[in-house]
């Protein structure tokens, strides 16, 4: 029997800024990746998502990101390894605040945008995220891009991980993903999207722009959560997933 | 045989800013409060001040501000119990996740500046903020103004508490500490200020600025780490203490 | 023949967080203010802004706001005059840089949320916000609260004033808005709203909610450009105001 | 007659935070580069510098930096030309803003750390700052690394630039500085340091690392404001470029 989970980054308002539909997309996904207050989210926001979650049995994960609100996380710095190590420490724990406070259990943890990208390339960068990933839980798993430094960087020091893919972007031959700056960087069709996905999780295959098979790894699959299309789609590939033999379950259960 | 805890705000550099003498004051207090990245304090020299707190045994607390980072927590803000209850979950947090990694034990929660004064005399501000420690942790010890509603609200609900005095501050018959706009606010003579500590450690009393002695209860004394003066201080008011019978020892040991 | 400006709060997205209808609701008021990143806007967003109210020919204002971004500088905070003077004086040069920058003039200051509410009651911070817009730029106009203490003193220092009216909130006996925590605080019926504006611009009179008329001075209306409502409504107003005889006209014209 | 400007970074303090020496720096420099509130610097620090500038007469200049208070402005972010460009308009706006208040004049602009260092490379980014300059104010002068990109932009698009140069760096034999992380980057010896700052300006020439002289425009040099030494070496390469018969005057006058 085949198994994946569905992740979702979610918890990313702030203040009086909404964003995402956090709460519906809880009834598709399997583990909820909340943001820490650095890039998005801000404890109200953390409290509500962490609550929520928890009520609706969702697996809950810290998205720690970079210390940029205005770019939302998305664009690259220059930090060393140890100040990514002492990020990803402060947000995993503000996280764990709450998540201690309403008795509940963390699974998780996935960078968010620049710096998972950064990590996925960067050992070192990578290194420094799964040591302290470590060093606050050794049960957390780490999420990871499929085949990135990030997944390596995990199993080295002994965490699990969870290889990631996602559902709506194509792959280079490489298993990269293509840039989203590339035209076809996007799958837009929701067939396509989910049989692409039911494929990497079954075969542990995905075609490439090239016209090449490659090899993946799809343990958890991002869902995104912005807009009613998105719902649509979560509740599709959740269904489709399902009809086709797959246990959708999260990560660590 | 009488005990009393000495205590000193800490971590409160940022970035490029240096605050305070944390490595040497740490040689005299028994308890390091330690700033969370709202008030002040940044993930790295949270870091830091973790390790070296572990490394001199001395007990950890933390020590959440408003997020007023450019006021230093110092000017009164109208939050809501709900958002400061979420504030001191976040900031716990955030600095647990350091212990946690460092492999340590948080001992105390302190609120500091204007969350700390508006907590002495709010009840309802007092009672979320008593919530967020008992649930994040309640084997925690929240340290409050000696007599204010802080202390109270920790009580209520049943986590153990430190009533705290203040070295180099006078007290109104009401038990207050007199504002720091009046000019009889301090105590400058350092012979004065021990003596006042001793007292109030051995006999639970203080003369009051208006000649009424006052019942008071000190626990913990709260150290200030600025300045080669508060080295000074600090090394003789833990040896008078200590020549006068008094254990110094961390709150909670 | 009777005159009116009807202003809006704008340019309060920031980074990927979008707020307002912005773009649409220039269609109907004649003054624009323009947030100034301290409690919502970045400088993307007042580019923007400023480039597009040039295009559409309204009037621009900083909206300077407490430095709260995420209480959107709704929170009373404890602020001394000289921290008000100087963050109106930053705020509105921050503005002015791109009104300068795209060949632009700046017509207005109206201080946001919380700012605007304390200055509303205290001589001594509306002295200090009057004081640093006339500092700054003689020529500007002071918006507040009809009525207010910052009305006053801008008229005390030579400023020009725009006293400010709500389409729809209701009014006490003693001239002030009742308060938002009230049940009655808001007028909902767009046909009462809009009645209630033009007699305060005609008569300059209200009708408070203890039944006793109150004399008032329209010379701008606020108008809230958030959800399709708030288009609808300004479209009314507008058109009824100028159907009673009313111009509508940006405040300095 | 030769001619060099003495410029200084100053008001980089933060709230409770100082930094630098800025009063008495004052006294030896032509030219303040103050700190705009992204890196480093609040409304408060602003003003003051700004008073503090024109009372004794120096030249004023704005010092915009990436939003990056926590790393100091000194880490590389990946940022699009337009945001550059918005983040520049900014921050001369809001010094221009206290620059107005007190009556005073801007002289230049010039940025700060990882955005100055990423500026000196990227034409595409130097143009965008030289333009968000430009159209704020085209009378201002653009200050950047001697041979540099955003020299290059600030004089295509027809601003006055000046070209600067490190009293107590290295150079290159392509002009560039030593980077830090080598360690014949610093010049530690006073006398060897002004000596070179004199060479620079006098004879357009710097011997390179590599033993080969270099071409070098010196229009201003670079004095840094921390510590004693700081004040110290200040005075003495003033005393000795006036020896040496260089007129020490503000570059735009």
């Amino acid at each position: 029997m085949y198994r994946v989970d569905l992740n979702c980054d979610m918890g990313e308002s702030f203040g009086a800024y909404k964003m995402g539909t956090d709460e519906e997309i809880l009834d598709y996904v399997t583990s909820a990746n909340i943001a820490c207050g650095f890039h998005a989210g801000d404890p109200a926001t953390m409290r509500k998502m962490v609550t929520l979650a928890l009520e609706k049995g969702i697996a809950i994960g810290a998205h720690p990101g970079l210390p940029d609100l205005v770019g939302f996380g998305r664009r690259n710095m220059d930090i060393s390894p140890q100040e990514a190590f002492d990020m990803i420490v402060y947000q995993i724990g503000a996280l764990y605040g709450f998540v201690k406070a309403e008795g509940g259990k963390m699974q998780h943890v996935k960078p968010h945008g620049a710096l998972y990208n950064m990590a996925a390339k960067s050992r070192e960068l990578s290194d420094a995220i799964a040591q302290a990933v470590y060093k606050v839980d050794s049960d957390l798993i780490l999420f990871g891009l499929s085949g990135s430094e990030l997944v390596k960087a995990g199993q080295a020091i002994g965490l699990r991980t969870a290889s990631e893919v996602f559902a709506d972007r194509t792959y280079q031959q490489d298993g990269s993903l293509t840039p989203r700056r590339q035209p076809d960087a996007m799958i837009t069709d929701d067939k396509l999207a989910i049989d692409q996905v039911i494929r990497m999780v079954k075969e542990g295959k995905v075609l490439s722009q090239q016209g090449v098979e490659v090899k993946i790894q799809a343990e958890t699959v991002c869902i995104h959560g912005d807009g009613p299309h998105a719902l649509n789609f979560a509740r599709q590939i959740r269904e489709l997933l399902i009809n086709s033999d797959v246990n959708v379950q999260a990560a660590g259960r």
